[in-house]
């Protein structure tokens, strides 16, 4: 990323921030930031606000002595920096720079502290979240992007094959895991994010993340992992099972693996978000599960592993070029097992690309 | 924490709020959720909110998917659970069980995603930042915290000494960051949050994470680091120095020690936080170096390394018992290098604890 890949996202952000009848983008330290500024504070107490207003120089305002970190970030060239001193409110530095009858979408994840407190001083503004508000900001991914989302699903792919290879039989859930995010760093991620093995009926709470329980044989075992790569993300999820499965559980399995199938093949642009989700969704119900697949089929992924667009019903907005987002239905069966396959896709101008490309086949391990 | 440990939290929340003129408190997943219930899911786009009502039972709306990990929580005992599933709308769950003319304290770092949908639900409804509102909610701990906060403290001291006995000069601030990281998790840590290394001219900028520098004979090092270990909160800064310093390092180094020396003194029930500050810029400001002391002196610590109370000038609010922050002044000489001390402290009945207790005196590595 240049400066001038920077700068342009700005530009395109006012733009559309100024089409959508905003005034502008508040944005605060997390994805945003990062992928306006490239800069990537910590999170916290202390205001750090970019100000991004049609008409008007970008603005950043930054405690004191965090400036020399703000003056460092690729992305900062276009920004005035502001900074302010312990003890001063800076809450009153942003005021002095927005419109005080403007309309702002803010980060989705800016701390309610900041929301209220700039509430306070500007009474007649209003704010509405990002994601609302320009839902397809950060949504639509770049050529650049997309390439630095493939690297980080090749990632977890050749992690999943390797893990094929190591015994489960007889060990916690934990050890796995714990194998899991070794193969993540060893493959380049920067960070390691979630690691979830649920075996046998921890399987069947599609959040557990990991736990004690001993791995046996019999047991299907689910397996959710990802992180950071080269600042963007992975998430991958495989069911597999520990020797050979019984009918209902190949059953199951093979009823996912067609909704998760049936889903990508309905990724293509101008295709409402919802229909992804209702056609792997459909695949379920008709097999007669219906009521056990209780989550949305995806979300996108990009500067984060959660984030616009949602594949969820009530989402009518349209699939784009360039958005990419996980395809993850699953079945679980209360007390007794879960099976979830998930890949992330990208929307290409006549279909989908799928960023994971390791087996969908249940495998047997060991 | 027991059961009733955790239901007598929400009581007492739930009468300071209606005491400050609140309807309640609505929480959101972090430190605050964990502090009334021991649930800490995931923190993101999908709406968990436990609200806290005096006189109205309390209630926690959550994912469906999620509510067996709720359930299982210490602390839900007290709380009636409210499920939605993905498609409808969280929002207008919660706005059922809450007042539409209500004034609520709400987490401070609740997502503005979330505190926006809530104000579209309820727009008579007013909602003020938690440590605006209830400040001292979490910020007084009570003694069997303190012992966590102590021991993590005691995990950071040990850790300090062991890393005096490492090479420095000649190695990448990165390698002693590493070195730190294995020592807080060898003394129990479960996360480490952070390593900040800064040599010679880095140690100017109290930000400083650490970087590929290679440290020298001669350098200034600023050591700052903690985590989480048993669920609360390490932070400690100790400066080294590589060889013998300079007389003009020695100074400063004792104007620091001197400062933070006086901070912790100036700590005692009834004294306004502000004044904790003040005393240990006084210090520095007397002996010439007040404008390269650029931020607050403190900031509590808890569930979090980072909350109120905030030591800073403006706080005028009083020190009670059971308050526990850091004690953290510096000198920064830009381009050259950098001082800091810090220490945790709790505020006791009749004065104040130190939770560090390595030595503050100037310590030479090699």
């Amino acid at each position: 990323m240049t400066t001038e890949d920077f700068a342009g996202r700005v530009i395109r952000a006012a733009e559309q921030a100024a089409a959508n009848g905003l005034s502008g983008l508040l944005v605060t330290p997390g994805p945003d930031l990062a992928y306006f500024t490239g800069y990537r504070p910590m999170i916290g107490e202390r205001l750090t606000l970019a100000a991004v207003q049609a008409g008007r120089e970008p603005v950043m305002i930054v405690p004191s002595f965090e400036r020399p970190g703000a003056e460092a970030a690729p992305g900062m060239g276009a920004f005035e920096i502001i900074d302010w001193t312990d003890g001063e409110d800076p809450y009153a530095f942003a005021a002095r720079v927005l419109d005080p009858r403007g309309r702002y979408a803010v980060s989705d994840a800016a701390w309610a502290l900041h929301v209220l407190a700039l509430q306070g001083q500007l009474p007649d503004a209003h704010q509405v979240s990002m994601s609302a508000a320009l839902p397809t900001l950060r949504a639509i991914k770049d050529a650049n992007e997309v390439e630095l989302l493939a690297a980080a699903g090749a990632a977890v792919d050749s992690s999943f094959e390797e893990i094929l290879g190591v015994q489960f039989a007889g060990r916690p859930e934990i050890d796995i895991a714990a194998e899991l995010a070794e193969r993540l760093l060893a493959h380049g991620h920067s960070e390691v994010e979630f690691t979830l093995v649920g075996s046998g009926p921890n399987g069947a709470n599609p959040h557990h993340e990991v736990g004690a329980r001993t791995i046996r044989e019999g047991d299907m075992v689910v397996l959710d992992f990802g992180g950071m790569r080269d600042g963007y993300g992975s998430d991958i999820t495989r069911t597999v099972h520990v020797g050979e499965p019984s009918a209902q559980e190949r059953e199951v399995y093979e009823i996912v693996r067609d909704a998760q199938q049936a889903g990508v093949e309905a990724v293509a642009p101008g295709v409402p978000c919802q229909e992804v989700d209702r056609a792997a969704r459909a695949v379920i119900a008709d097999a007669g599960y219906g009521e056990h697949f209780v989550h949305r089929v995806g979300h996108g992924i990009g500067l984060t592993v959660h984030e616009p667009p949602y594949m969820v019903e009530g989402e009518t907005r349209s699939i784009e070029p360039g958005m990419c987002f996980s395809v993850e239905p699953g079945i679980y069966l209360r007390d007794r097992f879960g099976v979830r396959i998930e890949d992330i896709v990208a929307a290409t101008a006549d279909g989908v690309r799928r960023l994971n490309n390791c087996t969908r086949e249940l495998q047997i391990v060991s």
